[in-house]
């Protein structure tokens, strides 16, 4: 694709369906002249209408048989590439006899990213438990889109809020078994992925990672635990002489206030919380959620599906919105590296 | 005592001579008109006057004999009651030939709160390494206070920022015994004490305690960690049967934003990094250390001694001044109480 071209829009799933996923979109394109990239949602055109009646707003529907259509559309009506739920439902009320239809909205959203149809692909909150219970084997989008795209283990999460992006090096396990899986290696693999990522996505010629250590006060020479010198450490040292320019371990209560975070790109981050507590303190509502290590450009609003305000009105688009924006960025940073 | 009497001064230590202490109290003292009450330093004259020479400082230092004669003094002058260093300093080099010196200057500042002359104790960062060479034998200064007043194994750590109070249930070890450490008995000891610290130091009538899942999005149920199942929900269940409106365990990422800070007074936190990361990075200047479950009260800065900036004029006296000011709210608190 050359420079003249405008890209192609973004694909938004459907997400949880009784969850905020139609709510935070169809408030995203009503506010869609507020710098957002043109972009198509895979959903049940019959629902959304529903929804916008629902919630009194004036938010047309366009449904279309191609992503090429969208950008023609998305001045005047959202974009829906129909995908018809399995079973009818209530905001706030999930059937898990739509989960395959939720994991198709997701599966055809990769398709098109793969093919260059669509951007990049940004996913509305599903739910780990209904999608369980409707036979979905994936613990979260993450780990569903690589094994989508044949780069299941290579799937890195970053998560980026207005100065200040974090990679957990482990997620969704116990603190204890986060903390006993930990190793030079995965670290290695973590800060590599950033660097890269950082380079190519954000066009961030020389990158700065600051590594956290696990410890209070990054084991104080390890007086307070042994972690930092046994390898994480030695993890920086190796990044280090890969050209990365990566420093620490640092200590984790010192490295998140405005003066240190200007002197990262990003924060590798030993466990969920230690990454996650100070991005979610600074910035609650903007989060995105950006997965590295992948061949196709993904990010998701940084926030779950919210039954209690579904169909509300109530649900915050800000991070949808953010998302939907940083999509669109590393999608033409990609295109011009 | 009557209201009508004014109240005793703040007793501030030196902390480590070669640290940034002296620095912070000069600077603290020049700005004494910002709200700050009445203090003394128990601190070497000699060295305080040639500290003040080589910042530029027009700051007089007034040699006290006895704490009632601050007050007088405070206005034109730091009043200093006198207690010489073993070895000369400077700045930034320590001399472990100081550590008794330091570790009285500690001593005296309790003797004078227990017996009603000082109205708190403020005490200057010192340093570990040093004050372990030294032959000091504690962990730090809590510790030792609680030693002092007899209360040893019943102190608690309390950090307060503007907008956030923290209490880590477990502190200076490594995170992963502070996880086999954890129990239900000192989730319940601490919020017990904080609760109580609330209503008395803080004038809070019925405090409202947040606690702090361990685990990812605090266990989910059970699929990420057992720990909130097992323990941390039957704390709460505990504080609340003994009156203490106390509510977790929450997931710890999502309960710092300013819209969750607002429906609690303090956090209970499982580990040192879940409640200072918050508190550091929304305030890394301005936090207080309160020492809770001890006969006097103890506040400090919360930071350490800074050895590069000492003796240059540029260390941050913000924290000083916070503990100052909060150290004498809360002595007037417990004598309202």
């Amino acid at each position: 694709m050359t420079a003249e071209q405008s890209p192609p829009p973004v694909a938004l799933t459907m997400g949880e369906p009784a969850g905020i996923g139609g709510d935070i979109a169809l408030k995203a394109w009503r506010r869609r002249a507020e710098g957002l990239p043109p972009f198509f949602l895979i959903d049940d055109p019959a629902r959304l209408m529903a929804l916008a009646a629902r919630l009194g707003f004036d938010a047309p529907i366009a449904v279309i048989e191609h992503p090429a259509q969208a950008a023609s559309h998305f001045a005047t009506a959202l974009p829906v590439l129909a995908l018809p739920l399995a079973a009818a439902i209530e905001p706030g009320r999930p059937d898990a006899a739509n989960v395959p239809v939720v994991a198709t909205a997701i599966a055809r959203a990769v398709a098109l990213a793969a093919s260059g149809e669509a951007a990049a692909v940004v996913t509305n909150p599903i739910h780990k438990g209904v999608m369980r219970e409707g036979g979905f084997r994936f613990p979260g989008h993450t780990e569903f889109l690589a094994e989508l795209t044949g780069h299941a283990g290579r799937e890195v999460m970053m998560l980026a809020a207005p100065g200040l992006r974090v990679v957990p090096v482990t997620i969704h396990v116990a603190l204890t078994e986060a903390i006993r899986g930990l190793s030079r290696e995965m670290i290695v693999a973590a800060g590599r992925a950033t660097a890269q990522a950082l380079e190519r996505d954000f066009a961030i010629p020389r990158p700065r990672l600051a590594v956290a250590g696990l410890n209070p006060h990054a084991g104080e020479g390890g007086a307070m635990g042994g972690e930092e010198i046994a390898f994480i450490a030695p993890a920086v040292a190796e990044l280090r002489a890969a050209g990365i320019d990566a420093f620490g371990p640092l200590p984790p209560d010192t490295m998140f206030h405005p003066e240190a975070r200007s002197r990262y790109d990003a924060a590798l981050c030993m466990y969920h919380d230690q990454a996650l507590i100070p991005l979610k303190t600074i910035d609650f509502h903007g989060g995105v959620n950006i997965t590295l290590g992948l061949p196709i450009v993904r990010t998701s609003p940084d926030h779950g599906t919210a039954f209690e305000l579904a169909g509300t009105g109530t649900a915050n688009e800000s991070s949808l919105m953010a998302a939907l924006a940083m999509a669109a960025a590393i999608a033409a940073n990609r295109r011009r590296g």
